[in-house]
C-alpha cells in the first residue's frame, strides 16, 4: 500500500495526531552542515515522537504504506546523512529522557535526542568523562553521534563514539523495537548487531536509546601548541610525539593555509603562521605535568612558537577557537566542501600536500587539519555555495581525496561517514566480495529500501 | 557437487597434496579446552594451508563441494567453537608471518597463526603493549582471539580485542580473499563489517590477518591483592574500588570456594580464605605508587589480608597463578563445566551466590572467579567427564545459569562465544526481531551454511 507523497501528511496527520506531525515541511528539516557546499534536500512530512514506541509505530506505519523515511538527529553531520530526498523526515528531538545514570556505576543511558554537550555536561558533574567530542556538541546529538560513530580530537586516546557504546535500542523493519547489549561491559553471545547499527547513518534502523559506559574524569589536562616552518617539519614533530611513546590525549595539526585563515582568533598573537601541532595530554596533575614537558621537547625542536596555556579560561579558550575552525575558514567564500580522509599515520604529509595540489589543479583555494594521530584529515576546498561551478569543481576534486585516500590505504571517511555525498565511494577501498556483503546487510535489514534510502552505498 | 564423508581427504589430497592435507585425523584437531566437560567432535579430514590464498582456495573447495568446514586456532576456547561437528578441519597454526612491525607507527600486522604470546612479546620488545591478556597466551592464536573476541582481566580498562582490531583479511565465501580496514585507526565509509566478523566464531568467514594497533607500555603495574569475609563484604570492596572513580586496569575477584580450591599454590601463605579482590593499576612509576595506595585504602575496610607485591617476580607469580586458577579447580573431579556469564557490576554479588545455589540443587560443587569490573564471572561447576550424569547436570545448572544472566540483564557469554555449547541460548537475551536479523547475516555470508555449522546460535 503506497501513500502519494502529497498526502503523506495528511495520512500521518490521521494516524498519529497535530501533537506529532508537524504543518508543512521547515526547511530546517531539509538540511544539515553540508548546507556550506549547497545541499538542500526534500521531504513531503515531518514527524515528531515522544517515545521510542512512538518511533516504532512511526517507522511501522511508513513500512506498511512504502512510505521512505530519513531519520534525523542535530542536522550537524557533514555527508548529508540526514538530508532527505522523499518521504519523511523522523526527527529524534523529543527523545530527550536521561533514562538512568549511575555514577558509581560509571555509566547512562539516555534517548537519541540527548545533545552531545548534554551528555559530557551530565557524566562531568558526576566527576566521569563521556570522551566523544565530535564538535557542535550544543546542537549535535547522541543518537546521531552513534548513528554516524563521531570521532573528534579525543578520539586518538579515547576512540570512536561507537567504542563507549555497551547498548542500543532500536527500531528495526517493519517496526520492531529491539535492544542488544544493555548495561553490560562485554557481550559476545550474538553477532555485533550494536556495532552494526553504530555508524551505519539510519539505513538498518532507527536508534532510539544507547547505553553509554563512562570513564572517571581526568584530574588535569594541559595542551601544548607550536608552529612549525612547512608540512614536513611539522609532520616531524607529529611523528616524535608518537615515537616517543607518548600516551597523549590528542594529537592535532593544522595545515599552514588553516593556520592562516583561522589565526586572528587565536587566544594568544600567532606572530607569524606556519604548520600548528596541538597536543592535548590529561592524567593527574603530576602525570600532566611529566606528559607536558615531554611533549614540550618532543615538538620544540625547530618549532617557530611554543604555548602551552595553563589556566582553564585559557584552556577553554584554545578548544573553542579549535571548534571554531571549520567556521573560520568559510569566511573568505562563504562555504566549502570538507572531506574526513583518513589515510595511514606515515602517509599524512604526502595527503596534506596533495590536498593543496589538488586544490589548485581545480583553481580552488584548498587547506586541511584534523585529527594527526588516527591519519584523519578534513580536507578542504573553499567555494561560494551560491556558484554551482565553484561546488562541481570542488567535488570533482574531493573524488580526487577519495582516490588518494585509497591508493594510499587509507579510508574515504573516518568520522562523518558516507552519507549522500560520498555515494558510490565505498568501491575505491572495498572488493566486490565485501560490498556484495554490505549491500546483503542492507537487504536483511531494509527489505524494502525505506531506510534512508540513497545513503551509506 | 557432495563429496561422500569417507574421500574427502582422498579428495582434498588429490587437489591440495600432502604437504597440506593430514593423514588421518589426529584427536588433537577434535576438541578444546571443553574437554573438561567430555566433549569431543568429529572430522572427516585436516588441510594445514600456509598461506592466505591456500586458505581462499580450501574454503573455495568447500563451497564448491558442499564441504562443511571448521576453522581452528589454537583449540584453546571454552565453548567448543574450534570442535567440529563434521567435514574438514581448516586449521591456521601455519600462517605464522609477522607481516609488518612498526613500533614508531604503534601497529603492526600479524596472521592469523600467531600466537598471542609472540603478539604480545613482539610489541613488548618495542615498548609497547598488545593489551587484550585472554591467557593460555602461549597456545592460542590471534586469529582465534579475534573470532571470539577474547577478553581478559585488563579488558576492565583496556578492552577487549576487538577494541584493537583496525582491520582483517579474511576469506568469505563461496572463497574470497577480503580486506577491510587496515593500518588505519578511523574507518566508518561502510558497515562495520571488521566487527561482525570479530566474535563470529568462523561462522561467517575465515580470519586470515589482522592489523593491530599498540600503546605504549606502562612504565609499571603493580597489583593489590585483599581477602574478604564473604561475598558481600567483597562485594563492596569492589564498589569501594569503583566508586572511588579510580582508573584501574584490572578489577578481579575470586569466591572464597575458588580460593579455598586454589590457595596452596598462591605465592605468599593465605593464613586463611575468603573471597579475594584483586586490583591491577599501571601507568608511570609516580602514577602507580599513587593509585596502589589509593586501591590500598579502597580495599583495606574490614580486609582480612593485604598484599602488594612489588618485584618483578612476585607480580609475575601472582599473575601465573591467576592464569592457573581455572586448572587449579579443575583438580578435585577432574574437570568442569565453566560458564562466562555478564551482569551488571551492581549485581554481581547476586550472580556470585546464585552460582553456589544452582550448584547445590543440582549436587555439584561449583565456585566462581572473574572480571568483577566488567560484571563477568566464570561460574563453574566441577565435574568428572567420565560420569555423564554429573556432566549432564552440569549442563541443567547451566542453563539456570543463562537464565539468571537473562534475567539480571545480563548476557550468556562475556569472552567465551557461544560455540557449540551454548547452542539457542541466544533468544534468552535477543527480540525475536533481533535472532531474525541474526539468522539473517549468518545467511548472507554463508548461504550453504558451510561455515562452522552448528555454532553461534
Amino acid at each position: 500500500v503506497s501513500v502519494a507523497p502529497a498526502s503523506l501528511e495528511q495520512e500521518l496527520r490521521a494516524r498519529f495526531g497535530d501533537e506529532l506531525v508537524l504543518r508543512g515541511v521547515p526547511p530546517l528539516y531539509l538540511s544539515d552542515a553540508t548546507e556550506a557546499r549547497g545541499l538542500h534536500g526534500n521531504a513531503d512530512a515531518v514527524v515528531l515522537p515522544r517515545t521510542a514506541e512512538e518511533v516504532a509505530d512511526v517507522v511501522a506505519w511508513c513500512y506498511e504504506h512504502g512510505a521512505p523515511l530519513t531519520p534525523r538527529g542535530g542536522g550537524t553531520g557533514f555527508a548529508g546523512g540526514a538530508v532527505p530526498l522523499e518521504g519523511v523526515v523522523l526527527g529524534l528531538e523529543r527523545l530527550k529522557a536521561v533514562r538512568s545514570l549511575d555514577p558509581e556505576l560509571w555509566r547512562m543511558e539516555v534517548e537519541a535526542g540527548v545533545t552531545t554537550l548534554d551528555v559530557r555536561r551530565r557524566a562531568r558533574e558526576s566527576g566521569l568523562l563521556f570522551p566523544p567530542d565530535p564538535g557542535a556538541a550544543e546542537q549535535s546529538q547522541i543518537g546521531g553521534n552513534v548513528a554516524t560513530n563521531a570521532g573528534g580530537p579525543h578520539a586518538f586516546k579515547y576512540g570512536v563514539t561507537g567504542d563507549w557504546v555497551t547498548g542500543i535500542e532500536a527500531v528495526v523493519a517493519p517496526g520492531e523495537l529491539v535492544q542488544v547489549g544493555g548495561a553490560i561491559r562485554k557481550d559476545v553471545a550474538g553477532y555485533d548487531l550494536a556495532s552494526l547499527l553504530v555508524g551505519s547513518e539510519g539505513t538498518l534502523g532507527v536508534i532510539t536509546s544507547v547505553w553509554l559506559r563512562l570513564t572517571p574524569a581526568p584530574e588535569a589536562v594541559a595542551p601544548v601548541v607550536s608552529l612549525h616552518d612547512g608540512t614536513m617539519s611539522g609532520c616531524e614533530a607529529l611523528a616524535s610525539v608518537l615515537g616517543s611513546g607518548l600516551p597523549v590525549a590528542a594529537l592535532e595539526y593544522l595545515d599552514p593555509e588553516t593556520v592562516r585563515r583561522a589565526a586572528d582568533a587565536f587566544p594568544v598573537p600567532l606572530e607569524r603562521g606556519g604548520f600548528m601541532v596541538l597536543v592535548d595530554v590529561d592524567g593527574s596533575t603530576e602525570e600532566v605535568a611529566r606528559l607536558r614537558a615531554e611533549v614540550h621537547e618532543a615538538v620544540s625542536e625547530g618549532s617557530l612558537f611554543l604555548w602551552a596555556p595553563e589556566s582553564a579560561a585559557e584552556i577553554a579558550a584554545l578548544w573553542r577557537w579549535r571548534d571554531g575552525v571549520s567556521i573560520a575558514v568559510q569566511v573568505e567564500r562563504g562555504g566549502k566542501v570538507s572531506e574526513d580522509i583518513v589515510v595511514p599515520f606515515d602517509r599524512l604529509g604526502e595527503a596534506i600536500e596533495e590536498t593543496l595540489a589538488i586544490g589548485a589543479r581545480h583553481d580552488l583555494p584548498a587547506c586541511s587539519w584534523g585529527h594527526a594521530g588516527d591519519g584523519n584529515l578534513h580536507s578542504t576546498f573553499l567555494v561560494d555555495p551560491g556558484e554551482p561551478a565553484q561546488v562541481a569543481r570542488a567535488e570533482a576534486a574531493s573524488e580526487e581525496l577519495f582516490d588518494l585516500a585509497a591508493r594510499l590505504g587509507g579510508s574515504v571517511s573516518g568520522e562523518h561517514g558516507l552519507g549522500l555525498v560520498k555515494g558510490g565511494q565505498l568501491r575505491r577501498q572495498w572488493a566486490p566480495a565485501a560490498l556484495a556483503l554490505h549491500d546483503a546487510i542492507k537487504a536483511a535489514f531494509d527489505p524494502a529500501g525505506l531506510l534512508n534510502p540513497g545513503k551509506k552505498r
